[in-house]
């Protein structure tokens, strides 16, 4: 087994994966580490929504950089079914975030500055999507925040890595990373493998590396819990949004209902409370979908930072160690963009400077932009 | 393959299985016929109680029959682990049907009546079950209506027939029976069978058999929807009963979270509006059970007749047909005192008078004991 | 309920389905009964490859029948995409059909014969396919023998009819067909249905609506068992295929691999002997598929008819009702010719004579084209 | 949350689960971690033979260790249903240890020496199991060696240690374990436990404890793939056994069969290869295995020590550190009798010496007894 590498990914989340897939690309060694399977955690519970405009909280720093990896999407749909076989299952529809009183439609004012984004008023959206329930008065429409299979990415990031010659550990945990001279070993329970750089891409579980490199950064889990159901009779082409719960028509014929946010909780099998909880905000916006047939139900765990900003950058201390991780609600949406900066960092390329600064580790609470 | 056979059984669901198992045990030789595989519609769906006494209304007919063949299990229990090496999974505990109000109270009365049904207060079964409801009032306890896994039975009779030298044929679909002179043809996929005696035990299938068989007798199905959820922390010794819904601690370390109750609905799988329903009703009687894990939902049909009782018994205008479906809510109690009447009536042995009259074909509305 | 429609069709897989597509496309009212869920049985089974030059064995009429059903598929992929946000997931790449000795070799000669079709040996195609066996001397190399998921077309033709205004039954069984002067009375558990035309589309069980039509004509199944596994390291591109076995890549990143042929086999679950072959065999082919991982496996029953091909027509005496069904391994690929093919028998368009002869039901063994 | 414990078990497998069984019950106050879900891991891969005499190499040590864990079950099966209302499954009959020759059957002489052993000829044993291949000469019968369902053991355990007081956390992986003055540190992703005692019982992944530690010990992977199958017909009364491999009868009415040694594989999926294997290897016991339905797969790690022995006892140089771990083939037989030792040596209880020696830590290869 080869040992040495120049860069080892810690963890093959769709983070870890698109990291490799980018460092591959560019002929890069690269190997990567996952305690199990790839994208079998956090990854596989996603939605899988394209959020730059519906989750944007911040137009100067979030939207451009989500933007950017949004749009990246439409290339590696074709760049990666051709190279791997795999078809991310990118699908058009795009999002309404419903408002349903005037004090929500207030409060989509700003976002329907955008010029990607429309407001419509309920006629209009009830003859586009004739099940959707009564009770709204409109909503914001984003065409261009489709949504994506996730595993699917993540699967096609990963085998894409592997053809550009990138190694795969699966069910291979890091234990420890020791600073040897100028390399870094990274212990496992395989073996020691000695690398130039060292990428934290662990997702919630990051947070004990951070301890462990000597850091006091904390990544909260954010556990969400979905299920999906068959959709039957009606056809429901847009994605419904509203307080952080959405249905989203997958191309499968099956319908994701998500999220609950469950702070601090690290379990990943959701509760009947939860699931309940989805339920009846489910039907607040689809009101047809209490009759349609349960297919399953399942939940991840959200990476979160303490200004919801990812960690994307160098150590502070160490610049042989970065950190890939806190992507939170929207770690598929940025896996792209995240997966490029993190090749410029590590290739010494010109990287946006705003973004360096938004998501570099030891940001403080003020740094907040 | 053999065509010749004494009886040939439609259905191998809990009530056919039981049926094969008696008969065969006589050495009456038997085939049964499934249009899939043994166990896997209704039955598969039950819960398992033997509610004997929780699902009695009428103390005449229900109740004896009920009890006979709840008392059959302590039998059975042993016998089919030796014949078959097959656990029916036969469960301690008995059930709390729970009274919210004084109301609720008084409509026990009757039942709290029997000798084996005892009134509980609140406190006193707060001391049992620490876990249950503030809510309640108290509960009639009925430590005899334990319960089973109604798969294991259907499984243990099927396969005890099997020893007893019956022929199980699976994915066999009986599309007609002709009468023959003195015999019967059972038409099927895979060929004929002539046999001298039918018996319908197709659950709400039977519905069919009726109707071609020049009868105006209806069986209606009732979905039922169910989960389950992994119990944590908290024990829970018994099982909860209210207004028709009910949690059952199996002993597999699951919850069982039952039914709904939804008329002429032919689909086998439960609806997301079913499965919100269930999980409200269950925290209204166990608090907790919101923090517990999901582990599985489905649904089954139950075959209702038009006064709630089962048909059991001749074809009224030709006798080497029989019936032995209907059974609702109670299949699985009921499957033992069905399997073993079915094999008195056919062994023109005696069959109490009473259970003859109730279960008959050709009873009347006002039969209604 | 509505209980009229100009065409009942019986069978809801991926044969009834596209029928009642095509028919409802055409503003026919159209009806469809299935016993289950759509598209649950055969269809689900199948590995969706459109094999019309690979299963090819009579150029005159299955090719030209095939072709402009396989052809049919590039639109059908739009149009359902569009119309009910169904991607039925068609993935390029090919068939190579392997030859592992020159009698093989000689034998792939006449369809090597064909413009589509093209020799490559073993040197090229292990250019192209690395990981394939080097025990092969070459292949037969079908580009436009792609493959689809056939559930995702099914699901697609489905949703597609309800859209165009077609009623879909699930989990209600057809038991009996009446004639009722000009009309048929279809007879279900839920009740009776006044029809003017009636089509069996019920693959395997369509057995027993030739027998109670009073035709003699067989619908023999014939078990096909499939396992699947997760594709790693390797990259394949193509289809393998030797011997009525296969290796098809999927788009999710899963090989299939399938099937046995087990005649008058109605069980619908795999055997672990079955599965122990496939194994076997797939390992002959890609010797590198033993260390992949194991996904699911599962089985189905191919609708097999005495000449091998389907029986596309009227009644012979009787012109209300029509079959369309026994598509024994290609009810996939035919699925769309065969739904246009019983549209235009039912509107009175021109239809190619040399199918009608071939598939007409009261054809006799000479007639085998 | 209490962070203060006398003892903490790192690792909820059957291991972690009975020493912490064992301490609660005596009211040493325990917190048990587990990175997933208790039980989940190997544990939930094993087939539960309880071999104190079939799996026996050694009549010093193992055997009567072995004999004392296989005793406690008939005690445990009644207490933790009482307690936990949880039944472990233990099922009747016994192993068929097999001979195809003359030459197996004298290796399984010294066996046969044992009073609890009885070597049993073909054609006895063909009347007892008729379906068993004729390929025998005899086998070795062990009416003693029974089996359970690992997972409803583990899961007793555990319900049963809280119901005594214990503190489970599931989902709770630990990273580091610091001295800190006379107590531990337990560091996890949740916060810092203070604590007397840790035990690492962290089955195959105790191996990195071992490494931070301080200790060479070494714990290797050697991963095992099991499939399963519906019984049908025949009943199989007794486990069978031959080479590494079994077929064992559960009383659910499935078959499991088991299982491959693939050693420093770190995998938790079975590789079709593997499954392959498993499937020959049942012909060649059970002929009629080949027709029995498939009903699932999978994989488990089993923890590997140099001599076979688990690590049971102190670590040489700290002894506020105990480790229970390296169970190998038989950590469902071993549990009991584990649990009760590591509660003898925190208690400071007698321990018998022997066990002592040959399971501590510190030995060395030529202490294998
Ligand atoms: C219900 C839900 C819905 C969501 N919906 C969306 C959405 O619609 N759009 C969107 O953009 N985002 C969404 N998200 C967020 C998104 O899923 C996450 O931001 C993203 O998956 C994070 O990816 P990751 O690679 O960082 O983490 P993960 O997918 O969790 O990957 C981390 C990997 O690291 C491995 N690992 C951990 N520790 C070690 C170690 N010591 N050694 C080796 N390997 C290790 C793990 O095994 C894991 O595979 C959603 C999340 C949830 C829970
Ligand atoms: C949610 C739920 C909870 C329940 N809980 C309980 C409970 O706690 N206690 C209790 O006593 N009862 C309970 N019941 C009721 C109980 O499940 C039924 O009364 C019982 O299973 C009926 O058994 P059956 O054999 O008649 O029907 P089934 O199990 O449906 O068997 C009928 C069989 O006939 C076969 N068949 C149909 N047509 C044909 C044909 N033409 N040819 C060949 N085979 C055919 C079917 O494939 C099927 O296997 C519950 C039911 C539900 C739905
Ligand atoms: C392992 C395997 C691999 C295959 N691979 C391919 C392939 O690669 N390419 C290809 O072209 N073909 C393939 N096939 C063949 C293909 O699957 C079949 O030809 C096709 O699915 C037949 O479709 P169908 O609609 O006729 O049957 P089905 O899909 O079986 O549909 C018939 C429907 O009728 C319903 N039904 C039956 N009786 C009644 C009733 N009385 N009332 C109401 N409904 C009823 C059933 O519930 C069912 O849903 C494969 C088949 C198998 C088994
Ligand atoms: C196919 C197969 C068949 C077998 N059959 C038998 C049999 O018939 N009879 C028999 O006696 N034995 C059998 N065995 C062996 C038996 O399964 C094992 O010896 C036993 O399960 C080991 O238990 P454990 O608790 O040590 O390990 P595990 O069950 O693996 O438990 C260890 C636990 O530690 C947790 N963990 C790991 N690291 C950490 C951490 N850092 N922090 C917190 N938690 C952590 C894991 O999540 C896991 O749950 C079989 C094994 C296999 C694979």
């Amino acid at each position: 087994m080869e040992t040495f590498y120049d860069v080892a990914v810690i963890g093959g989340g769709i983070i870890g994966s698109s990291i490799a897939y980018y460092l591959a690309k560019e002929k890069v060694s690269t190997v990567v580490f996952d305690s199990g399977q790839i994208g079998s955690k956090t990854t596989s519970a996603a939605a899988g929504m394209l959020g730059a405009h519906s989750e944007c909280d911040d137009l100067e720093v979030f939207y451009p950089f989500a933007r950017r990896s949004q749009q990246s999407y439409s290339i590696l749909e074709q760049e990666l079914k051709e190279l791997t076989g795999i078809d991310i299952r990118r699908t058009s529809g795009g999002i309404y975030k419903l408002a349903f009183n005037e004090k929500e439609k207030q409060d989509l004012g700003q976002l329907c500055g955008l010029k990607t984004v429309e407001w419509q008023d309920a006629r209009y959206i009830k003859q586009m999507e004739p099940a959707i329930t009564n009770e709204i008065v409109g909503a914001a429409y984003i065409e261009e925040d489709v949504h994506v299979l996730p595993q699917a990415v993540c699967r096609g990031f990963s085998q894409g890595a592997q053809m550009f010659g990138a190694a795969i550990h699966e069910y291979t945990q890091v234990n420890d990373i020791q600073k040897n001279g100028s390399t870094y070993l990274v212990k496992t329970q395989t073996g020691n493998f000695e690398v130039q750089h060292v990428i934290i891409a662990s997702g919630v579980w990051s947070h004990s590396f951070f301890q462990s490199l000597g850091l006091e950064n904390r990544i909260v889990p954010v556990k969400g819990e979905c299920l999906s159901v068959w959709r039957e009779g009606i056809r429901l082409q847009h994605t419904l949004f509203h307080e952080h719960c959405y249905i989203v028509p997958r191309n499968d014929g099956t319908l994701v209902i998500g999220a609950t946010m469950v702070e601090n909780d690290w379990s990943e099998t959701p509760t009947i409370g939860g699931i309940g909880q989805m339920i009846a905000k489910a039907k607040t916006m689809l009101p047809a979908i209490k009759g349609m047939k349960a297919a399953s139900f399942w939940a991840g765990l959200r990476p979160q930072t303490f200004d919801g900003k990812p960690y994307i950058g160098f150590h502070p201390e160490d610049d042989g160690i970065l950190f890939a991780t806190g992507h939170f609600r929207n770690g598929i949406l940025l896996a792209p963009a995240t997966g490029q900066m993190i090749r410029d960092l590590i290739l010494q390329r010109e990287v946006n400077e705003n973004w360096v600064e938004a998501f570099k580790i030891d940001r403080k609470s003020h740094v907040l932009v």
